[in-house]
């Protein structure tokens, strides 16, 4: 109830108490009922491809409030029996390889073979900058028009693990509208790329061609999780570079044991700008869903992502209550100094604070 | 009581049940009293450096009685005003580099200056073969006879968690019985370096020449870990391959940023069997511990330590009481069938256990 109508009331002396309780639980009623009518409204909306209904429930998944939460979760609920028909990409790469003019390219590929595509983001930063990549939409100009296509920006959040949760329903909500495809596109910082890959189906890894970070993407493990390599920007002089960079990834990619999918990772040329092996690297992906559809891989994943999360959420739960616990972060605090002056074990510490807490 | 004890005291019909309880009390007490003098005595005879009592101690660290554990939590908690003096080095390195005769070398050169040393384990396949390396202390014949020498097998435990808090605890009491270096070996198997790498104050890591293996370092992060790398078996024929594997890793140091110690992680070459450059890599720790002593960066070190281990240390109990919970256990399956069936969320069964356990 607004400010104005409580005062309206106030001073309204002719109505009794009554009925003023009265007309606030007939409006309570209605509110109640409003917001089961819009979450229904927002369902039927969203099956059938409405995709301001998708961003505003999208929205919702997003959003801090409590009772926005709790209709969210109505509404993820009944998206569950039409999501999980989509097939999910990861694209990922370094700042300059050129993600936004690939996913435009592949983007414009998939919708005029017909298919609708929605693009999601995981950006690390965003709890910093509210959300960088993709919050300019501006470098999608031909994909952003395309009514096929969906776009949405990065959610922001305190962190990784929440910006996560997010896009994993907003996965869901996208799938309930009828996406085709859903591309999660994200930067190499921290563990992002790890977060991302545990959410899709398929993790491509574009790479520029002599940019000599062969060793870091082995270092960071991220060569381990690629299902494919692009080499983007093979064009013109590069051409060369490129083909020589192939050999090396492919020769890395021989280094890891073969995967539980039976796949083998492949080594692609393309350029995004020049519109050129866009195509294979669609071709690609679904022969990795039929090998992995015909071997039962594709859904175990899935099931085993679905427990990953599980199991992360519950986790995490756990230590965040623990942890922000009044009475526990003064005793921890405490602990810690006879930590730093030797009075303590950290297990006899931590048997201590347990302890404290049961 | 014994057995036996028991049905004696029930048959001899003569003495009465208050005299009975009164001779049990008494003999609790003196039970008691006989624990108190062992701590006490135990602890005297640590601090005298007797390596009998040191054995014993750590095998009450080790047990899983609950009376054990007790007690060898005063213990602990009495012996660390007289910990802390050590120097504690890491060493890793892959099957067949050669540790257990490097330990053995090193060692030796450490006693012949007048060092005491300790030799602990962590070995993550302790949990099934109950202890293999450093089990068969015949591999170390040399050091196991010298006086100024301890050696003591890998702890067993169900879990990588179990085994490093007696590891850690076992530093403690070597600390106090006077040892002015630990030596904790472990093997490149899973998560077993990282944990070792937790506890120590110089992590050395062993290598081959030419062995090939270096991507697998990288891959790993072992490299990331080592504050020197020694290249083993640099002798007779293999010496050339050994100087250019010298640069190699040279080189894959130089792919990680400057450490916050101020430290440059350096490569030297050795050949334990042949005695040669053992003393140099003594020479660079005690160069390590003179820079980082001077820097503050050897104490910070320790006490986050002590903080991981604090925190790894409860979040691990929090899991484990949490899922170790019948009423858990159960609904976890169930949810887990919900979500193969695609009628729930991760995140939606994740906040349905949360508040089952609430």
């Amino acid at each position: 109830m607004s400010k104005q109508k409580k005062s309206a009331l106030k001073e309204n002396k002719g109505i009794s108490v009554s009925e003023i309780t009265n007309k606030s639980s007939i409006e309570s009623i209605k509110k109640k009922r409003k917001t089961k009518i819009d979450t229904d409204a927002l369902l039927a909306s969203i099956l059938k491809k409405d995709v301001t209904a998708l961003s505003r429930a999208i929205t919702l998944v997003e959003s801090k409030n409590p009772k926005h939460k709790k209709q969210a979760n109505t509404l993820l609920k009944a998206c569950l029996p039409y999501a999980n028909n989509s097939i999910r990409i990861g694209v990922t790469g370094v700042p300059g390889v050129g993600k936004s003019t690939f996913i435009e390219a592949f983007g414009k590929h998939l919708t005029s073979i017909g298919k609708r595509i929605a693009v999601l983001a995981i950006d690390p930063s965003s709890t910093i900058t509210k959300g960088s990549i993709l919050g300019d939409k501006t470098r999608m100009e031909d994909l952003v028009k395309d009514k096929n296509a969906f776009i949405r920006p990065s959610a922001s959040g305190e962190s990784l693990g929440g910006v996560a949760r997010k896009t994993r329903e907003s996965i869901i909500l996208c799938e309930a509208a009828g996406f085709d495809v859903i591309i999660i596109e994200t930067v190499g910082v921290g563990q992002s790329e790890t977060t991302v890959h545990s959410m899709v189906d398929f993790f491509l890894l574009l790479k520029l061609a002599g940019a000599g970070d062969e060793l870091q993407g082995i270092k960071r493990g991220i060569i381990e999780m690629a299902d494919s390599i692009a080499i983007n920007k093979a064009d013109g002089d590069n051409l060369k570079k490129a083909k020589l960079a192939k050999v090396e990834f492919n020769r890395a990619l021989h280094l890891y044991p073969e995967k539980s999918s039976n796949w083998l990772p492949k080594v692609i040329l393309c350029s995004a700008l020049q519109n050129e092996g866009i195509d294979s690297i669609w071709n690609i992906i679904l022969e990795y869903i039929e090998i992995t559809t015909k071997n039962n891989f594709f859904s175990k994943k899935r099931n085993e992502q679905n427990k990953f999360w599980l199991i992360q959420t519950i986790e995490e739960q756990l230590k965040s209550d623990f942890f922000n616990k009044p009475k526990i972060k003064k005793a921890l605090a405490n602990q810690i100094q006879l930590l730093e002056s030797n009075k303590t074990t950290p297990f006899a510490a931590a048997d201590y604070l347990l302890n404290l807490n049961n």
